[in-house]
């Protein structure tokens, strides 16, 4: 490609209204143009990049015997209404209706239309396994769409979901789809890990997510030095400290603690760590026929988070976690949300398990402006019950029984479910087994965000200048930059005569045949990334020498331009 | 591909809903299934075909030098109200709001879209001229969809845009895509013809449709048979009569013609040819600021077809055209409709070229219950304009000057425009000329419907017993059909050896290793349209042979087995 013949489209200047290093470097590099909120036009170097990642997904998808189809991105609402999830699912869900007044949605998601499919095409057990997949335009009406394609609105996906005569043979595919996604991902030329997810509104039993790791990912994955272990934070067992609990050594006693409304205000208050006091949240239970939720308390170490996805999953809680009003507070305790504590609380409370294990630690006194020193477990309270509450942090021994954990920041870009029967059982979705016998079958999904990809992959491979493309994904696999083309015959003759070659030979050339100044076209090509920059300069060709240039690691030099292809080879 | 691990989903059975050839056939073969009215999901045979369709386009477009970009379907209602179309677009323009209660679109076309993003990004001269194109997912919202993907309401279209600076640049690359249209039906395999279309409410100036010519098809093509000239019957003008009107001989005289109210009763009533009559249309005219629209007559000879397209470009017609009602017809002529004729109208009367060359005709006496005999031009009535108004019929001579006209049905599968400044203008899109001063840029569009170009080749390419795929868009190559696989240990070992060597030599094939009988396996490969069919049996073996079945001539023949290779070379 000649760049005098292609569209550009570089900026020198940062856009604005881009917060993150991808959105502003796929702007710069004239990846994207923004054509609403969250919604993109991918120009001829952006549109390269994302059909490479796709065909890599394609791929490993088919190696992996799953079958493509191409589903529409209208969806009739009755078959989210036989589903379910046209009430469930938020206004994420973009319902609109055609010309007759019949409702549609365009589609996030397509559990719905496949387990149709499915119901309709598959009657008889032989045909089983089947693994179906798409590569397909989806649309999310996110609240707040941001940071470029990586939370956009429309965008492409790859998605998959397979059908099974029960949990073993899904098993199976469900390892199959975990291994194809670490050859893609392989692939890709990306530093990403499979990481133990919670399984959240989309149902199901077990789930792994793919990170791809950078610094501003959105999501803390939990990782251990000593293993393979990686979870999302969300889904990382905290494991009870080891040992015995250590004895009480101090006698119960309030103190007044005015003003103090935060372990923040207790610790430097009373000189002491925030690991020896405790905090004690108060949420909603779970209601029953005969009652109202009741209040119950989460007590964990001052220095501790609540995580959240635990909590909620306790049975005892409500789903999703709501917290008490402050009224709520006042009326069932008696204090301010700062000055609750477990000693003599007549409601359930559940503390978790580093909490449990300490001893003459700090609490709230259950009055306002006052605390209780020297509280110990059983010996001053009796009524609780122990579970795990807390995200892990780093230092934590990981819960693989291997090392300990390491916190890292990682962009979701794959996701896979057990999703089980929820969706063949409700649209009816069984076939015939060999006994003869209609069995509802058992699915998983499959998903990777093709677009999303795209700016992860720039937020773990950039530099101050641009882009440093994996090799794989590249728009480009290499620049040919003469210098002043316009003033030397013979600087032309060899810049169009390596282009030439370079073409024939299949390799993917751009040809900066602008008649730009030299720092002008190095800036335009570091920007977009291109892993090898040739650049012909009328010295050099004294000695029949290019220069190469290695955007990945920085390296130059001279190449005779005969042996050019060895780049190649 | 073995059929045990496939989705083949073929029918035998004609489903009812299917109302054309290729629908029957796209759901018995297994390529799509329906979703809702105009929705339909690709099933893996389909996506095969869709896809190769999709990349041959793609090839020659790059090829023709247009970039590739990829455009959102949801666009923004401000670009249409911009342009002007928000208004004058249909209720096919599926409109839509999201959850802040903005408006959107979901895109039947992308001129909006990408007029702005050129408006946006090209500033100079030197970045022309600049064609566009992208392959992607649109939406129309059809009152009835129909025929399967030939008429849905989702669909895969390529649409490109190109911008120039000034008509003699755009016709250049109007002449490009028109080469790249006819390689591209060439290398489809698709019996086509490139033809002169009318530019119709998208607007512009020149216009060629590519229809695949089949008797389904729902446009009617003139052609000649004596040179290269095709035009849309709407578009194909029809030559004034050779040679001098012959002389008046008869007198005018009046006639009763009780109860004749059409061209085919007064022809039986006089025995006559209709070819002696002429018919009288009454339209409305231009309306002015001073006056409210007028009646103006259209004279045909009784056997022609008034031309609507032709008659609503006249500036003395009212576009859309609009024909008078009975009480208009009844207040301005005093008559009814059938006893209207051109003879005494004291209102503005338009005589199509043929109908002008008659001499003693009939015609009616604006007189219920009486018709005129005798008529002649000029002798019996002076005011009146001659107009190309009628469809051109099998035998009239050709435009061209060369042969004369057949008339052959047609599926519009592709549509290329001059459009001008249209969008450019409203949408102030402009660069810098050399001169420095702000040009607005000169547009082309090119679509083709890549989704209904499967379609259109299977109602061009079937018989009774199914598809007969042209082979560069055929799901498979060949395939692999072993006769009773599961008795004869030789045929299974065969037919997995074939199967693997003709897929190590990257042959789409597709191997039966269903325990089907040989009947249902011929009959699903017949009907899925595979080109070439190797068919192993117990008997052939001992001579080392299998049988060769060519599914597009129906030869079939004996191949050595060491020779199978041959049928690929």
């Amino acid at each position: 490609m000649r760049t005098s013949q292609y569209l550009l489209s570089t900026l020198k200047e940062t856009p604005a209204s881009a917060e993150v290093i991808s959105h502003q470097l796929m702007l710069r590099a004239g990846l994207v143009r923004n054509v609403a909120s969250g919604l993109y036009t991918w120009l001829p170097t952006g549109l390269k990049v994302l059909r490479k990642v796709e065909n890599i997904v394609r791929e490993e998808m088919e190696r992996a015997g799953a079958l493509e189809v191409l589903m529409p991105m209208v969806q009739p609402a009755d078959l989210w209404e036989e589903s379910g999830r046209w009430e469930d699912y938020g206004p994420e869900l973009l319902r609109l209706k055609d010309r007759h007044d019949r409702a549609f949605v365009l589609g996030p998601t397509h559990e719905e239309v496949i387990t149709k499919l499915v119901a309709n095409e598959i009657n008889s057990y032989k045909q089983l396994p089947l693994n179906l997949f798409q590569i397909q335009t989806k649309f999310r009406d996110e609240i707040r769409p941001r940071f470029g394609v990586m939370r956009g609105r429309e965008f492409l996906m790859k998605d998959a979901y397979s059908f099974h005569l029960g949990e073993e043979c899904l098993k199976k595919t469900y390892q199959a789809m975990f291994d194809a996604y670490c050859r893609i991902f392989d692939r890709l030329g990306l530093d990403y890990r499979p990481v133990i997810a919670d399984t959240g509104s989309i149902g199901g039993e077990a789930s792994h997510e793919f990170h791809v790791l950078a610094d501003s990912g959105e999501d803390d994955i939990a990782f251990s030095d000593g293993s393979d272990f990686a979870a999302n934070v969300e889904k990382a067992e905290a494991l009870a400290p080891t040992g015995e609990r250590p004895a009480a050594t101090q006698a119960l006693s309030e103190i007044a603690t005015p003003k103090v409304r935060t372990i923040e205000d207790l610790a430097k208050f009373l000189s002491l760590d925030a690991a020896n006091t405790v905090k004690t949240l108060l949420v909603l239970g779970e209601a029953t026929k005969e009652h109202e939720a009741p209040i119950v308390a989460l007590v964990l170490r001052g220095d501790h988070q609540l995580n959240e996805v635990k909590a909620e999953n306790l049975a005892k809680i409500a789903s999703p976690l709501t917290f008490a009003t402050e009224e709520q507070i006042l009326a069932v305790i008696g204090c301010n949300a700062g000055s609750i504590g477990p000693v003599g609380l007549d409601i359930d409370v559940i503390v978790d398990r580093s909490a449990a294990h300490l001893a003459d630690f700090v609490c709230g006194a259950n009055k306002n402006d006052m605390h209780l020193t020297g509280v110990n477990w059983e010996r001053d309270t009796q009524n609780y019950s122990v579970s795990d509450l807390r995200n892990v942090v780093a230092g934590d021994p990981s819960p693989c029984g291997q090392g300990n954990i390491e916190i890292k920041r990682g962009i979701e870009v794959g996701h896979i479910f057990q999703l089980g029967e929820k969706y063949a059982q409700t649209m009816n979705c069984g076939v015939l087994t060999e006994a003869g016998k209609n069995q509802i079958l058992t699915m998983g999904c499959y998903g990777i965000g093709v677009s999303r990809i795209v700016a992860a992959a720039i937020e773990q491979n950039h530099d101050k200048y641009g882009i440093k493309w994996p090799a794989a994904i590249a728009p480009y696999q290499v620049a040919v930059v003469p210098m002043n083309m316009a003033k030397s015959a013979r600087v032309k003759e060899t810049a169009e005569a390596l282009y030439e070659q370079l073409q024939t030979a299949g390799i993917e050339v751009i040809f900066d045949d602008r008649k730009e100044r030299p720092g002008v076209m190095f800036a335009d090509h570091e920007l977009m990334g291109t892993p090898l920059l040739l650049v012909i300069g009328e010295r050099n060709l004294d000695n029949q020498e290019i220069e190469v240039k290695n955007r990945i690691t920085g390296e130059k030099s001279m190449l005779a331009i005969s042996d050019v292809m060895s780049l190649f080879a």
